[in-house]
């Protein structure tokens, strides 16, 4: 406890030129009272903020290395959902004392993704209070071409990257919760499940490339059952999914029963893959520039008039309960 | 608690259309994954991020349209404080309970704030867990001209807007301290010291007209023998304040004894006046400009070669010992 606020600033908070190209767009960054950014010619600011609180949003012992990561990727994911260019973030970091091991590691975690899509940090605020960390992340995009959620038309596919419901296994495995079943399954497949819930991946270059191909975006921290509606009521639309396409990974399904898998891949929330609508002309299209990426793509359902979402299971209806996580029920 | 997350976006930070004129640059507002917003050509984006914690940055008891309030002014400041047009700003709502008179009053306090200077919410986050409030907000400024802490040089004027201590004084009156003095001061003042410190008012268009004319600024949170050793060190250059000339406030003087406030004037901090240098050719210009916005402005010392701050009283050098508020000390 014997850092001030400018040490821990100067300390784990602050690059030395040369590890990573500056944002060229960066005028000014910490150091004064506020940051001063070039926003590019022809481009529109990309902006969103999002909080991570102890205990809600993280395990009480959850690396804090992971922590870090995970304040910047749920971030960055946002912006891949609308299609833009990360280039700024602002960190706001409250913590019950400052330590200097954990403030280390949560700097790493950090940086190693900030490097990855070129983000510079360039304000913050070191407060002492409860464990929260709140992430202001920007970005650009050109013009009228950022992703919406309120783009989609009747009949266009309901696609989603990636697989579902690994997040919500990788937390019941970080919880330790699921001992039987983390003693049938491999140690690869445990391994995997719990970084994809510590170590969300943004799809900030899908997300980009996607513009003008996909109709309308999201991306999934909710779970699909809480974050699809959201989706459909932007568009004016109604949603229908066929639960049996969901993809899931060869990892939950050695791990879960295919009910669990399923149960975790609408309602677990975490996942921060990207849904989005795609007319039905176009989505080999865009299945194909996932590929390029490395990422599998997944019709699941398709937009249609009216409202609501209604789920089916091998041509039956089904009622699908949970309504994804709400922090305020 | 029977508020969801949507519920309290829909019913107390959204507002209908006509209440103010929305920023001519919001493209896309609170609802979709990130804000879409548009900088003028010819303008820098200006961003800083300030976290408020209940019991830290306010008493537990405090009014919860003083918090909202309070929340936007502190990032106002640093706006004020780089000489910016505020825009926009992005709200992360940390909160034990859904609690709607609370949210009803907060969100009052930070509209009638946001209403004065055209900020429109155009983001937020809102989370469980104890009481924290991240406001990121983001202004503009015309290329090149923004008031840096850096711009100081030997011979400037150091200036002051306002008056210091009275917020010091207001949060002792907060807290129930100083009872016989309250007995004493009339109850305008204990009001006005009060509200000093309840609903700063930050300094935006004189810092945005100050532009051209102030070498360097930078706001008065952490109290003035906290902050001036920043912009000297930004500035590279010593600074030496006359203590004697601190403003005091009519209302900070019949509270409190000359020593007393004169402490509150250089160390309780939560003033948010500008500390400004300027060109001793033209201070006048500044002072009689600051006159136009009914501010007082004071000159209170000098820059000079050298590094380091050091403060005298009536000619004789004296030693401030209070280093500014450091939330990590």
């Amino acid at each position: 406890m014997s850092l001030s606020e400018f040490e821990i600033i100067q300390r784990f908070f602050t690059r030395s030129g040369g590890r990573t190209a500056l944002q060229s767009g960066t005028r000014l960054g910490v150091g004064d009272d506020a940051a001063l950014l070039a926003v590019p010619p022809g481009c529109e600011l990309v902006a969103a903020i999002d909080t991570l609180v102890a205990a809600h949003h993280f395990l009480p012992d959850a690396a804090p290395r992971a922590i870090g990561h995970r304040a910047l990727a749920v971030n960055l994911s946002d912006l891949a959902a609308m299609g833009a260019t990360p280039a700024w973030a602002l960190l706001a970091l409250t913590l019950p004392q400052a330590d200097e091991a954990w403030l280390s590691e949560f700097s790493t975690g950090w940086f190693e993704l900030a490097d990855c899509h070129g983000v510079d940090l360039v304000g913050g605020d070191t407060t002492r209070g409860p464990l929260t960390i709140s992430v202001q992340i920007l970005g650009t995009v050109e013009q009228g071409t950022a992703l919406r959620r309120s783009g989609g038309r009747a009949g266009d596919c309901i696609v989603v990257t990636g697989n579902l419901g690994d997040a919500g296994a990788g937390l019941a495995i970080a919880r330790g919760a699921h001992g039987h079943a983390i003693a049938t399954a491999s140690l690869a497949a445990i391994d995997e499940l719990r970084s994809r819930f510590e170590y969300p991946v943004p799809r900030v270059g899908f997300g980009r490339a996607a513009r003008g191909i996909a109709s309308a975006a999201m991306d999934l921290s909710d779970g699909l059952a809480g974050d699809l509606p959201k989706l459909a009521q932007a568009s004016g639309l109604a949603a229908h999914i066929e639960v049996e396409r969901l993809p899931l990974s060869a990892a939950l399904l050695s791990f879960a029963s295919l009910p669990q898998a399923r149960e975790w891949a609408l309602s677990a929330g975490d996942d921060y893959e990207l849904l989005m609508t795609v007319p039905r002309s176009r989505y080999q299209q865009l299945h194909d520039l996932a590929a390029g990426f490395g990422l599998r793509l997944t019709r699941i359902g398709e937009l249609r008039a009216g409202g609501g979402v209604t789920w089916s299971m091998d041509g039956a209806d089904i009622r699908v309960a949970a309504a994804g996580f709400d922090h305020f029920r």
